[in-house]
């Protein structure tokens, strides 16, 4: 990809999301994908929210990560301002613990999609973004292959750290 | 009131919300407020919502009820525009029936409200618009107090249709 | 509005719920609304309920904003027995999260409408109050715009405390 | 018992409920019990309601059955005004149900409580009163234990209907 | 009532509900009813259980109150072997908080009622008992009359607490 | 396994049930495995369903299935009185549409486990029996495997049955 | 994009999926491409399954749509096995209404995302899918937009039906 | 059972399981039965979780048990490859607290059971391996019994504990 112009920008509604949405940024950036990062609201800065989206693609972003909590509205109003993919992270918050922000998220209706990951998922969400971003850059599918490798040792080497016997298959 | 403008502004997201959204407008109707209704969809004509919740007041309107199902933004979309009171109405659609709507209406962030009802409520959105609007338009206060009477008799008359021994008290 | 007398009345059903109803307190100061609060049950105290309700007009009140928790029926009690709007304020208590108090508000049948918030969202039911002040009183809605002013303000003032590089849009 | 005075007083918000409270009614009959059966709306009757519950007692009332649906305060409204035992209803109606009506039954705070039964499960408030009363009317226990063993043969009725072999224990 | 053998019996699945379950004792004593509590589970000592509620009417009980956390199958299991009405006491217990155990004893079938109580909801239990035993025990009517006035003072006082201006009504 | 005696006890709390239910007695039948059927209630034959499970060791059988919707007490309280691996069939009945009897089964508390399947998965619960009984009657063993196979190829044969082009891999 | 090659492959879980999941089809037709579809299960033919997935990006795949309903892990066993970007689509299926395919697909653990859509969201599988692709085929960024502006079209040629008086804004 | 090979196989995604699913170790070691414990993912590590469940027979395990949270695939993903009985157990974590995993083990789909116990109930599933290893080794049954006596003595215990006066029955 060579430059280091942002390929995916990271929208969230309030500075209170910035520990979980950090991880998006640091999954891509263990793909040495840049990424920019803003706080802006759907309810109370829409216009910049919009704007945001509209100049999303010829400022070079070519996915979006959105992240929210409550009635999260932000990544379906990021999508409908953009045609990039829209990658939409509930936010565990408030008394309804996410079941609000998922729902407010997953269940876009036709012709708009948001790209749903998990509750609090934004690692996913920069993983994915990476798999999105694969399509264009093919290096980085072959970067993907090695960190799925690199997490199944981990995922091993944890195994091996239980006591003996160990099955053998 | 005396003139004709609409005081109300009825926004849906579909045509096919339609069916229960005319029964907001036939609540005010009992009031002789008039309404207007469009369809307006937050995620595929957002720029229009926008327009038309920031256009709302200078028009004339003083209400704005939105009904929409699903993750339901059009409320809250509608009510980052606006300073006038918007009423949210969740609509009953698709697998989950109405609970991702509620949730998307009724769990706005701090700062940005939106004045929910039950899912498929818009009778009641309809006459908490009346009820709103009483407070410049007193005479809709009287009219409110008879309306709740008449609703006392026809409670009173499902009653008297039950057959004997009535009690007394 | 000129005159000190209360426009709002708060009711909450114990004073476990004074912390959280007190944030719509403080939203109607921002705006200049003074408010009074009550603790009232509808189930301990329901002729003083009634009775609150059935007052609260003549006693200059315009807007009603009742707050409870678990089979939360205060905000429907009152909305009973008045023809004020009633701004309901679903309370996280028990072990259930909130999820009864939202749905013993937010699913009132037909006829008895009650705008209902979030669940804890006493602040947003104190903005609602004052959009829904906003018809009568019109210098309110030119203070509800620069709040959303503000807010928007507040929100790019986190923005720009994010690090290098900004997006420029 | 001897008389004919109703000791059951059936307390529905809507004659729409009436199909599934017929079932209390029927259940009480089936023990001898006299009941009556009012319509009256915690929302829209509500003075006619606290009459109910207040005068319950001394009318010879010795339960209160309520049933309700969606935002269901009717036996909580009940309860607050009396001191006989309540048993509420929660009717499956709209869209959520049964869950909204389930919660708000069912989750009333404390000092006020409520009999809650099943979704829909009328015929076992009748049930219950049955038993209630069978602490002021031993001839009910006998008559209960019996209704109890006709039960148990109904099932075994069923059983055998099954077809051959039949498991001997 | 005059003799101290005990009118309601207290079940418990396990140990660890007697904190919670401890108030409904309480509950009882302040109208100097006499229970007794026993830990018995519905499913690591069911023939227990089954002896415990058969033998209960004989042994003087009138009331069965049975508390249970997850899938909470003990009241159910209770009042399939007694005549006696039974209280539930769904327990928030384990990952799902009581909307188990709710479900678990609300949604009894038709032909054995267990009268449900809210989540943790064992004080109402005791005092849904008094009301039970109100039918044969007059005395505990007014006791109850009193009961409620004193809720009500209590409420009134809180109320009190709160700074002024206080709403005059 | 050779000869004819049931292996497999089939419980259910009413004959509403047998429809689902059958599909366990076929599941079981493919294997050749003979398997019994009753309605047994665990709230109106409390004694017969104890009986029923305390007998069902020595009367030869090795594996129970129970199904039962509501609150669905009957695979908990077979479990209680054998020692028998038990499975549980939570079926989709009333308002809840077996949320209620899913967790009524699955959230059983620690010390007698019941197998649970999903809701209506009377299927599920059959062949799960035949692979408990694989322990001890190997055969079984091979004959899973060959209808594992037969699964895979009806699958592969409607997947045959989409248009072209089909991919090769 | 020119050639035939299918950029997409659509995988489902049983047949009783395809109405569903053609509209997957349908819509990167509208976008002139090419999509397989196989019918394949993650539990009874799981080893094509994850084959189908391993093989995909080598015969040209770019991104793979899965749908499933109940206890949904087609989409995770496919994002198992590839780099490729999945998108899942939870299916309205059985009692619970995809409630769990909802959880089964959006709450997949770190490391291995699957992009989600609504239940039954199909159509924006399709949408997103095309989203992805735009990354490497730009005229697909065009074509969106277009599509974007036709959607607004659609919503407003429906506005347009509705009655006199319009608003204009 | 004599031999000290493992007779089941406890897995387990990650090993943040660990501490949950100890419980099942150590039930199965009260009955003398020896496991082996391994960590390995149904995404992370797909293609060993499928050789592990192939040749789980042939290494001599006649049970598996598997723990999993949020999505939880792996119970299934194993029982996708093994005639053996799987038995799976949701666990409680992220912010669904256990619901996500629940459905996504217990909805499993016709044609591959898994046996669900509750979320967290690791201990549970232990036993439940006893009961079914009961079939082929005799000498558990009797264990079992033992075990549940045990129990029962237990909660009598805790019984005793409780204060004077202790009712007879």
């Amino acid at each position: 990809m060579g430059v280091d112009t942002p390929k995916v920008g990271i929208v969230m509604g309030s500075d209170s999301d910035l520990k979980v949405m950090q991880e998006a940024v640091n999954a891509l950036k263990e793909f040495g994908i840049v990424s920019e990062m803003i706080v802006c609201s759907a309810h109370r800065t829409p216009e910049r929210a919009a704007r945001y989206a509209e100049t999303a693609e010829a400022r070079g972003l070519e996915v979006i990560i959105a992240g929210a909590g409550l009635a999260a509205h932000l990544p379906g109003v990021i999508a409908a301002f953009t045609t990039l993919p829209v990658i939409g992270v509930p936010l565990q918050s408030g008394a309804l613990q996410g079941w609000d922000s998922l729902l407010a998220i997953a269940q876009m209706p036709p012709g708009v999609p948001v790209a749903t990951v998990a509750v609090n998922g934004a690692k996913n969400a920069g993983l994915l973004a990476v798999q999105i971003l694969g399509g264009k850059y093919p290096e980085l599918r072959a970067q993907f292959a090695a960190y799925k490798q690199k997490m199944a040792e981990q995922v091993m080497a944890k195994d091996a750290l239980l006591g003996e016997p160990r099955p053998v298959f």
